[in-house]
């Protein structure tokens, strides 16, 4: 057995949910802490004092915060090609005029060179886990297992616009593809069956391939209630919101995972709450695009787990999870009228174990047993002084670059800020030289 | 004549302004060119090719982005002491619980170490000027001397709850703060009068002080429809919306800038517009305070200049620039109810140029006679890659950290990273036992 401790610092022990919501104490708690880590079996043996002694490594914790690795529940990871490529523009316009036609230019090799980019913006700033709804899952796969991240991966499917032949390949490819990379990367790739949402794919696919992802355990991930206009194609066929059409063809569950809910009334946060269904937050990405704010602490109060998401990078404009804990905090208090709402507690929650909930990872808190993925986050910042309160410090205050150390499934994947598992200089030259031909091509 | 030259890089010149919007064209262009700085007289002696061999001194830019440096228009700097110290909690209780009963405790050496702790923190984001609203203004002036940065800074005045000879001391001595330091720091330093705002400042004390300001050429600051509960006062005993009772009172002029400006109605707007009064937008506080959402793209739309401020650090809790930017662009969109608009160009233009403009320096653009307040923002990031439009990067993917060198009025502040005025580590533990040691106080 090798093993690794990340000693020397204090660390964020996990959120345990009580009835208070405190401005100065947090759920979370903080303890002057080693961690000792089982780099073979990927997993936490111990937490507690002195544990440098009995280990192989280490990692230097001192001056820094050890917090669970970031879980980034929604996105795009490849998208980081088209980064900063249309801007200011509304969701369907951005699609329809900018997005679509790149990306009807994506070719394998785009998705590999996009994907590691977002591996290595990832692991500079403390994510180690993502969920990807994106093409060529494979070189996604490929790039992940390169990365030594974490990630639950799948192919988006749309079939509006589509004959019944393509529309049944495009959810049948899905479907084999999450049965093709499940458990790949010695298991850290796991994978989700990902129709991108109620109103762009028909009701007849939903009905054919859902039971048969059910039926092979595979868990499903899609857009809902984005903005106002998803809405309506749904309620004016179905008849009802886009939350009880997908609740009654069955696509909620404890293992799906719905992206962004925005626009959701309060019979839909029911259904949500009642089947278990986590909503993965996009803050930046609902701002940017002008969808709306996400009724986060209604949410909350009923039960419903919440997991953040950076969405793709085209609408962020980058995949720092501290952005988006901040975001989620900020913008939490806009949507309830109410600065008690949305604390950093309750942020800081849902960028680390509700994401894990969410993307089925047994991570997201320090904890024996758990999964070794973690990062280091260095206080000795002006911007990070005084110390009164760190969990605040994270929500609030903290950026990516922050970030020390990070560390998944055991492995140390960046260390002393230098990324040890992907060439850093490299994956920016050639994705660099991947988007400007993939503009090109679609604006040739 | 002493030279510097800022070569190798990009550079970020002026905004110009014409009618379009488009989403990928920015209204700044970008050139590869070298700065010429006079570090005596502090100015910009020429931007253009090759002018590295003139030069006495040299400042890489290579792989970077030269910006003029940013100015945050609204803030209270020595409250990073009280960073993360109450969160979560809506403005009056968070004042009254929390913030008050800490700053009755403030004596002027915290004063000191929190204004040191700021200027450190700016300074590492590229920030070269702000507005402070705070006490012991004298410590204020000392902390910008010695930083490098430039400022212009002013007493606060509240008079509700003093009797007459208070109020009237209080309101005197901001003038009279005012007339002391203007022109500190060798003329870094300049001075406003800074009323807190219209509900806690009796119209007496304006009727006389106002006057005595402008006859002495001193600028206005103060806080303007912050929250709703800033409304209700002044409707009820002026019977008109604050911006209406201020201009009646001779506040609003092209060298008044207000703080905030979330609740304004359309009469106000144009209030704002005719007499040539700016805006410092404070997005994030705005947000976590849950203030509400300041109407930027109808105060751009009506002609309005507006700046953007980070306010205090615990209502933020960072005063890094870049966030202020990201939200202003992000929020000013939900606020429209449309993504087009606070597009990249004008959050950017908001935090250079419109900061200058409203404190009345002659900086916020790089340009041949302009003061020498610039950073040099580092591209060479995975965060930043690709580079489809340098612009966006700026409002939406850049952050503090990617700041590599920061010049304010023609000298260094920091190079490759490392503070030159201020010692950081020594800045930073003054701050930490400064805080402390407030709390202590205002809770024991």
């Amino acid at each position: 057995m090798s093993t690794l401790a990340v000693a020397g610092g204090r660390v964020l022990l996990p959120h345990r949910d009580d009835e208070t919501r405190s401005s100065r104490a947090s759920d979370h708690s903080i303890a002057e802490a080693d961690v000792l880590v089982d780099a073979d079996s990927g997993e936490v043996l111990d937490v507690g004092p002195d544990l440098v002694d009995s280990a192989d490594e280490t990692l230097d914790a001192s001056g820094g915060l050890v917090i669970p690795g970031l879980v980034n529940a929604h996105g795009h990871a490849a998208m980081t090609l088209l980064r900063g490529y249309a801007d200011d523009k509304p969701l369907e316009a951005w699609l329809q005029e900018d997005i679509w036609p790149a990306e009807a230019e994506l070719a394998a090799e785009d998705v590999a060179a996009g994907t590691r980019l977002a591996a290595v913006e990832m692991i500079r700033s403390g994510t180690t886990a993502f969920a990807d709804m994106y093409f060529h899952v494979g070189e996604v796969v490929e790039a992940v297992r390169e990365a030594g991240l974490r990630a639950r991966v799948g192919h988006g499917v749309v079939t509006v616009g589509k004959d019944e032949k393509a529309a049944r390949a495009d959810f049948a490819e899905s479907l084999s593809v999450a049965e093709e990379f499940d458990g790949a990367a010695d298991g850290r790739v796991r994978t989700a069956v990902m129709p991108h949402a109620p109103h762009t794919v028909g009701t007849e696919y939903f009905e054919e391939f859902v039971p048969q992802a059910r039926e092979a355990g595979i868990p499903l991930h899609f857009h809902l209630n984005e903005t106002e206009a998803y809405l309506d194609p749904v309620e004016e066929e179905a008849g009802v919101r886009p939350t009880e059409y997908a609740d009654d063809l069955g696509l909620l569950a404890e293992d799906t995972w719905v992206a962004h809910g925005v626009h959701l009334d309060a019979g839909e946060i029911e259904r949500l709450a009642e089947t278990g269904t986590t909503v993965a937050h996009c803050p930046a990405s609902n701002m940017k695009l002008a969808s709306g704010m996400a009724p986060i602490q209604d949410l909350l109060d009923a039960g419903v787990n919440v997991a953040l998401g950076t969405d793709g990078a085209a609408s962020n404009n980058d995949l720092d999870m501290f952005d988006e804990l901040r975001d989620a905090a900020m913008l939490g208090k806009l949507a309830a009228d109410d600065a008690e709402a949305v604390d950093a507690d309750a942020a800081v929650r849902m960028a680390t174990e509700g994401g894990a909930e969410a993307l089925g990872f047994d991570a997201g808190r320090i904890e024996t047993g758990a999964k070794a993925d973690l990062a280091v986050v260095d206080l000795e910042a002006p911007h990070l002084t005084p110390q009164h309160d760190l969990v605040s410090h994270l929500a609030y205050a903290a950026r990516g670059s922050d970030v020390r150390h990070t560390v998944c499934d055991g492995e140390v994947l960046m260390r002393d800020r230098e990324v040890l598992t992907l060439d850093e200089e490299a994956v920016r030259e050639r994705a660099e030289e991947a988007a400007r031909e993939l503009v090109a091509r679609a604006e040739g």
